[in-house]
């Protein structure tokens, strides 16, 4: 989508701090990290949601997944312990609407969701 | 897995309040819920966690979320929004080492995640 921020990184119309990119995804840095390690991984395709996921997109999420792991590792959280996490519409918070899968890491988190 | 609590609860052999179930997840209230819609959505084969994903595991990751748009709809969450996470690691808190997702809703969640 044209007027999408997060298709304007992938696509390089924009700087972002980008950690990995494959046939199917785009990691970067959160712009406002709230944790050590606070990444988001895309689609490169353009999902408003996760309101919109169907069986169709089973590999995309399925890389998206396998991406946040290698990524995990590469900054050093994979053993200590990491946090995904989608927000979908009003009550959780969601900003950018083009799917993204925040990974948080690098500290010990709150059991607190409210 | 014969000693894994949602194993257990897959097969009937502890009771829960079981909202959802089809050929690759189970999906059943937490025992303690944070908010008030807290369900947790798991793949019916046992994985340990989200860092034991591959590609192999699309399919069932594609209906776990399938899984929990409907749920979301079903428990009134769908318009007014809902979060999905899955902790891995001591870190996040992980305390069952079976896969599963999270979906919190029902609230206006805190942006803070540390």
């Amino acid at each position: 989508m044209s007027d999408c921020l997060f298709c304007k990184i992938i696509k390089n119309e924009i700087p972002s701090k980008i950690v990995y990119r494959d046939d199917l995804v785009t990691a970067f840095w959160d712009i406002h990290p709230q944790t050590p390690v606070h990444i988001l991984i895309v689609p490169n395709q353009h999902i408003a949601g996760a309101a919109e996921l169907t069986p169709a997109h089973a590999e995309t999420l399925a890389a998206m997944f396998v991406a946040a792991n290698a990524i995990a590792a590469e900054h050093g959280v994979a053993q200590s312990g990491y946090r995904l996490t989608i927000n979908q519409g009003p009550d959780s918070g969601q900003a950018v609407f083009h799917l993204h899968l925040h990974l948080f890491g690098g500290k010990r988190m709150s059991d607190r969701r409210g």
